[in-house]
């Protein structure tokens, strides 16, 4: 008797987004809807450890890659093993498995897929990694992963002109026109909220709280600390606005918890404002969000006090623009599905 | 046989720098001169430990701070026991010796001096403690000790109108005008850059060199840093320029040491960029600073690109300004030598 397998013709895609600290694995059926999905904390700075008795000397950086590809989808390599196998993220850069060189800045989203980098993974099938986008800029920027998502969410949403706003330890916002990424910047606001509370004297008097679990205090603090960058105070700076964060403690004005949503909004508050300073056009600009539910509210929150209300806030890019960047890459057949929300 | 002691009459005033992680000690002769002084890393934040075997219940605060200033100056307390004690610094904040009440700006130099906060040493003198200064403006702004320092360099250089920055952890700019302090701002860049390049993204690609060893090209990328925020992009703001220190480097435009030095220009240029945006008249303005000499010259090469030359840097601002409160104050009688430079 034949053991009872899945049928390999259900399966149309695996796909990692593979950054890092974390590794995220989708299977997609032929049609591209997402049958599995799993989260591992295999990123690539922190790949699985090899077993106890194996030779150190031994142990590749490609073999810490392979044993996080195991551990996230040994399964199904072995039950799909004709199914191609897609990646985007850190996985591409110079830390990462192979380095999968940077495409420039402006070009059309739909030229992301058509340069993979291919790596010989070890289990049948080889890894096509996504690249990296470069704007050479006097000020360079780059990214990992968000172009992934960029495609995602045209596909999503049928547009060819957005600004896509990707907030999180770096944001991004994206600006596309007829399907084009014609500029992008970055923001450390995320990192930069996470090194004051916790290694500045800013963190000494705060006591920081979850986002998603805000009352009307917190939610008052954030839209006071959001407006000081467009008040007369924010000509100021951001380096001087962030010890008021300390000082309203001081006068008894601040919550050592509302000092945390206060700094939060002060610091995403700052990002508009550059936003707004080097956007033309962008009050009549359709806006998408795409990121963690509870700090796409807070933006959201944030972009409204500075009058920009035409915001969606987005789903599912990351394994949309997998499929949709496999597509491209001709790995999968387009289907319907993908070009519906 | 009388042992030989100094005389006490030749000693004016014992006085106590005493920050968070540093205590610095002089002894003045009763003309105001610097007869003999010390540093100790005895912050208020780093006390000397109790001996081995004391009752660690019994070991109050009170206790920490007489270790502390038995160490810097017990000998001196002994051979001097007439004589006045004063210190300025953190150690009047609430996790302090004994806090020092804020005193409210606008406020005239010599009016600090008339509150001290008296404390009981159990050494037969007490100490007195320079308060420190609050602004009640929506942003409010506190300095302790720097206030001591504007008084030693307003009364070395013979001025009633100045601006005097103070660079450091947290950098200070006093704008002083008929000597009052009207007006001071505070930016965090000493701290901003210390978290920047120790726990972010950004030191990873990072080498820090000692500002005080710098080579051509060392100075070359600070400038480069510091004209950022007067250029079109600087109007992106600091949240996003600063990744420019790794983009740069990820590039080749910038070597791992010269991205230190970039990143240093690039925030202390932010906050010129943004002391320029709210003062007015800062062109015809007479400049002083006080602080790290390796510092002050980069503060010095940064202003100069933002076309402010009519600059001087001061020296020993913080033992001028301790002599010259302590007259305020009536615990030592004015003396020719400190309205001398």
């Amino acid at each position: 008797m034949t053991p009872a397998t899945p049928s390999s013709s259900s399966t149309g895609l695996i796909a990692l987004d593979w950054g890092t600290t974390s590794l995220r694995a989708y299977r997609f059926n032929a049609d591209g809807r997402v049958a599995d999905k799993r989260a591992l904390p295999w990123g690539i700075m922190n790949l699985p450890p090899a077993e106890e008795g194996t030779d150190a000397a031994a142990d590749t950086p490609d073999a810490g890659f392979r044993r996080a590809l195991q551990a996230a989808c040994g399964d199904w390599l072995r039950d799909f093993p004709i199914t191609p196998l897609i990646a985007a993220g850190m996985v591409g850069s110079k830390q990462g498995w192979r380095e999968a060189p940077y495409l420039d800045v402006p070009l059309a989203v739909s030229e992301v897929g058509n340069t993979m980098t291919v790596v010989d993974t070890g289990f049948g099938v080889p890894l096509h990694i996504v690249p990296g986008l470069l704007q050479r800029s006097a000020l360079p920027n780059v990214m990992r992963g968000e172009e992934t998502q960029v495609a995602g969410i045209l596909d999503q949403l049928q547009v060819d002109d957005l600004l896509i706003g990707l907030p999180g330890t770096h944001s991004k916002w994206v600006h596309v026109r007829g399907k084009r990424i014609e500029h992008f910047d970055t923001f450390m606001t995320g990192e930069m909220y996470a090194v004051l509370s916790n290694h500045t004297i800013l963190g000494r008097t705060m006591q920081r709280a979850a986002a998603d679990t805000t009352d009307a205090e917190d939610n008052a603090a954030f839209a006071r600390g959001a407006l000081v960058a467009k008040s007369a105070d924010g000509r100021a700076g951001m380096l001087s606005n962030i010890f008021s964060s300390r000082t309203l403690g001081l006068t008894g004005e601040l919550s050592p918890r509302a000092q945390a949503h206060y700094l939060s909004g002060l610091l995403i508050g700052h990002e508009i404002a550059a936003l707004l300073a080097t956007t033309d056009g962008i009050r009549q600009q359709r806006i998408a969000l795409i990121g963690d539910d509870a700090l796409c509210e807070r933006y959201r929150q944030a972009l409204a006090l500075y009058d920009l209300t035409n915001i969606e806030i987005a789903a599912a890019a990351t394994e949309h623009g997998l499929w949709k960047l496999a597509a491209h890459a001709g790995l999968v057949s387009p289907s319907p599905r993908t070009s519906r929300k």
